[in-house]
C-alpha cells in the first residue's frame, strides 16, 4: 500500500514534472487534479526560484489559495509577491476562515481588505477578533469556527443542531471533536465530545455528560506553551477565551503540529544563524548576504582568539610545539560545552530546568567536565609525551585541557541560563557565544601556562 | 484563564513538593490527585536521579502506568528498572492498549506475559499483532482499537452499534474521529467521520457518505514518514493495513506529536553526539562516561589538524604570526560549512533535496561560499595588513580564508548528501566530519601557502 501510495504520488509528481517542462498551462491543471495541495507546495518549495515561479504563472488561479495556506515561510512570501492583487483576492476568497487567519498577515492589506468586503457580518466581526492577537500567541493561532451548545440541551437537540448546521453550511468544521457549551454570555463551561454525543443516550442533557476536564487557553497564552498542553494532554482541539472568560475560538491539532515542527526546524537552522523560513534554494546572492552577518560575528570571535595568541607569540616563537597543540586545547573545551549546552538548552524547552534545580544541574555538569577533564587530559599528556618528548609539556598541556574543558561545561550551561533571562534565543547566540569562550580562553590558559612554566 | 491555570498548576506542583520533601505517602497521594499524569512525569524528570526514585516509591502502584506512559526515554526507563515485577503488573495492568503498546517494549517480558494472560483472546490477538512491528515503523506506532463498519448499513445502524459499543466497553477509543470502513474480509475501504455521521440523515448508507480520500498506511512505513503525512494532511487518525490491505489498527495524531517532537530533541542534542533520550539530571559518572566516547572521536579530528600543522612547524617557527592568524581560517571555514550543511539535513528532511536537485544546491552553495569567501578575504586581508604590515601575509591570509570558506560550503553540502546514502545519520555525524575537515585543510592550505610564499 505504502508502495502503491508512493508510486502513485511518484507518478503524478513525474506527470506534473513533465507537464511543467512542456510549458503547457492545460497539461499542468490536469496534472495538479490528482494531488493534495501540500504536495503541490512540497513540489513549490524543491524547485530553484525561477523555475519555481515560472510553474507558480502556471497554475490556475482558484487552486492557489490552499497552495498558499501549505507552503512554508520564505517561499509563501515569494509567491504571495509574486501573484497580483487581484489574483490573490481570488486564490483566498474561497479559503476557510482558519485558513485564512494562517496567511493574513502575509497577504497585501487590500487584498485582505477585499476578502474581509465579501463576508459576511458575523464571520467578519470573528476575524477581527483574530487579528488583534500575535501570530505566536493562542489567539493568533486560534480559529473562530467553534460550534457551541448551551448546557441545559439534550443531545438529541445538538444532533438535530448539528443536523441543520451541515445542511446551511454544507459542513462541519475540521477538527471537530468536540463542541463547546457555553452558558447565555457566551462563557466557556466545558466540551461535549462527538464520541459522547453519538453513544450516550440522546436524551440526558449535555451538562450532565459534558467534558469539565479541558480547561480553557488564554487568548495571550505564547504559542510553544500551547503545543506543549496539547502534547501532554493528547488534545485534538481547545477552547481559547479571552480575559473575561468568554469563549473566542479553538486551536486544533493541526496548527499545533505546525508549531512544533518550526520548533523543530528552528533547532536545526538556528545554530548556524539561519532563520528556519529560509527557502534551501534561495538564489546565491540572497543567501549570502544573510549568512555574511552570521559569518562576521564569527570573525570577531576568531579575530579575538587571534589577538590571545599574540600576547603570547614570544612563547609560540621560542616553542612552535605550542602552535601545534594549541587547536586541542580550544576545540575539546568546545565540544564539551557544546554538550552541555545542548543538555540545557532542550532542558529550558521542556521546562524542566527551572530555578530550583539550576545550581545542583551546573554542580552536575562541573562533575561531569571534571571527570572527562581529567581522563582526557591523561590520554593527550601520553600522546604529547610520545609525540614531542617533553615531559614539562605534557603536563601543561593536560592541564589546560582540564581547565578548558571545565570552563567548556561551564559556560555551556551557564551562557543559556543567562540568555533565557536577557530573552535572547540561546539556540541562536549560545553556540557563537560558548566557542567565542571556549576558544579564547583555551588559548590563554595553554600560551599563558606555557609562558610561565616552560619559556 | 491562563493565570489561573497557571497558579494552579504551579499551586498543586507546590503541594506536591511540599508533600514529598515532607516523606509522607498519604500526604503525597493527595497532591497527585489533582495533577494530570503528564504533569507528574515532567516533576519526576526534573528531579535528580536518587529524589526521583524517592518519590517514585511514594507513589501508589494503581497510578504508576499513566505516569509511566508519559514519561520519556532514560528516565522511563529508569523508573521502570526501579519497580518490581509485581507492582510493574498492577501499574500497566488497567492501562488501555494503545498507550500499552506504547511502553510494552521496555517493560520486562514477564510483564508483559502477565498483563497479556490477563486479556482476553481478541485483546491479546491484537496486541501480538502490534509486536511483530518494529517501534519507528507505523505497524509498531498504531493502536488496535479501531471501530470498524461495513459499507452496506445504514449510518443508524452505525449509531445504534456505537451506542452497543459504549454501553459494553464503557467509552469510545480516545482520538475516534472516524470509523473504520471495512469489507466482509477486513481490507480497507475508507472511513466514516464522526462530524458526518451526526450531522447526515441517518438513512443513508455508509458507503454513500464514507471518504475514500484517507489512503491506508503501509504498516512498515517508516514513522517520520508517516508524521509527514499527519502533517501534511492535517489528519486526526489514519488506518494502517497489512501487505493484503487488511485494517489491522490506526495511527492517532498524539503518537504522531510524540514522533515530531523526538524528531525535534534529535537535532537539538545529536549535533553534541547526546542521544535524545538522555536524562538531564542523570548522575555525573553516567553523563561522563556516555560523552567522553564523543570528546574521543572529536580528539581524534583535533590530533589530524595538530598533525598537519606540525608538518609546517618550519614555517610556524620562522612567522610566528602564522600561529596567530590559523585559526582564524579554520574556524571561518568551519561557520560556513556549518551553514550551508544545517541547510541541507533540513532539505533532507523535508525530502526538499533529491536526486534531481542536488547539483543545483551544489552549484549554489558553492556561489554562496565564493560571494562570502571573498568579502570576508577582503575585510581580514585589510585588518591583517594594519596589524601585521605585511602585504604578502595579508594576500595569503585572505586567499587561505577564501579557498576555507569554499571548501566548508561544499563540504556541508555534500558531507550530509553521502551521510544519508551511507544511511549515517547527518545529524550526529555531519558536523564532526565537517569540522574535521575544515580544520585540517585549513590549516593545510594556509601554512601550505605561507611555506610556498612566504618563508
Amino acid at each position: 500500500m505504502e508502495a502503491h501510495e508512493e508510486a502513485d504520488k511518484n507518478g503524478n509528481l513525474a506527470a506534473l514534472h513533465e507537464a511543467f517542462s512542456a510549458g503547457a498551462p492545460g497539461q499542468v491543471a490536469a496534472a495538479l487534479k490528482p494531488l493534495h495541495p501540500a504536495q503541490v507546495a512540497d513540489f513549490l518549495e524543491a524547485l530553484p526560484a525561477e523555475e519555481r515561479l515560472r510553474l507558480w504563472r502556471l497554475i490556475s488561479y482558484d487552486v492557489k489559495g490552499d497552495i498558499l495556506v501549505e507552503a512554508h515561510g520564505e517561499v509563501r512570501r515569494q509567491l504571495i509577491e509574486e501573484s497580483g492583487p487581484e489574483e490573490l483576492a481570488v486564490a483566498v476568497q474561497r479559503l476557510d476562515l482558519d485558513e485564512l487567519s494562517d496567511i493574513h498577515e502575509e497577504l497585501p492589506a487590500d487584498v485582505v481588505e477585499a476578502v474581509l468586503r465579501a463576508m459576511d457580518d458575523q464571520r467578519r466581526q470573528r476575524f477581527d477578533v483574530v487579528r488583534t492577537y500575535p501570530e505566536n500567541t493562542a489567539g493568533g493561532l486560534m480559529d473562530v469556527d467553534a460550534i457551541t451548545v448551551r448546557p441545559d440541551v439534550t443531545l438529541r437537540m445538538v444532533l438535530n443542531y448539528l443536523a441543520r448546521y451541515r445542511a446551511e453550511h454544507h459542513k462541519i468544521p475540521a477538527h471537530t471533536d468536540a463542541v463547546m457549551v457555553v452558558d447565555l454570555d457566551g462563557r466557556y463551561l466545558g466540551q461535549l465530545h462527538l464520541s459522547d454525543l453519538i453513544s450516550l443516550d440522546p436524551e440526558r442533557k449535555v451538562h450532565d455528560v459534558m467534558d469539565r476536564g479541558v480547561a480553557a487557553i488564554a487568548a495571550d497564552t505564547p504559542a510553544v506553551r500551547v503545543a506543549r498542553l496539547f502534547e501532554d494532554r493528547d488534545l485534538v482541539s481547545a477552547p481559547v477565551v479571552d480575559d473575561r472568560e468568554k469563549l473566542i475560538g479553538r486551536i486544533t491539532v493541526d496548527d499545533v503540529i505546525d508549531i512544533i515542527r518550526e520548533e523543530a526546524e528552528h533547532s536545526v537552522m538556528a545554530t548556524a544563524g539561519l532563520d528556519e523560513e529560509t527557502d534551501t534554494f534561495a538564489p546565491a546572492v540572497t543567501s549570502a548576504r544573510r549568512r555574511a552577518i552570521w559569518l562576521g560575528i564569527n570573525l570577531v570571535s576568531a579575530l579575538l582568539a587571534a589577538w590571545v595568541i599574540s600576547l603570547f607569540d614570544h612563547a609560540v616563537d621560542e616553542l612552535v610545539t605550542l602552535a601545534i597543540l594549541m587547536p586541542v586545547v580550544a576545540s575539546m573545551g568546545g565540544v564539551a560545552g557544546t554538550q552541555s549546552l545542548a543538555l540545557v538548552i532542550r532542558g529550558i524547552a521542556l521546562d524542566h530546568v527551572k530555578e530550583g534545580n539550576r545550581w545542583r544541574l551546573l554542580k552536575k555538569e562541573l562533575a561531569v567536565g571534571a571527570i572527562n577533564g581529567l581522563l582526557w587530559a591523561l590520554a593527550v599528556s601520553v600522546i604529547a609525551g610520545l609525540w614531542f618528548k617533553n615531559p614539562k609539556l605534557s603536563l601543561v598541556f593536560g592541564a589546560a585541557l582540564t581547565i578548558n574543558l571545565i570552563t567548556g561545561v561551564a559556560s555551556g550551561t551557564l551562557i543559556p541560563m543567562l540568555l533565557q533571562r536577557l530573552r535572547v534565543d540561546p539556540v541562536l547566540a549560545g553556540g557563537v557565544i560558548l566557542v567565542a569562550l571556549t576558544d579564547a580562553f583555551g588559548f590563554f590558559v595553554f600560551l599563558g601556562m606555557a609562558a610561565v612554566f616552560l619559556v
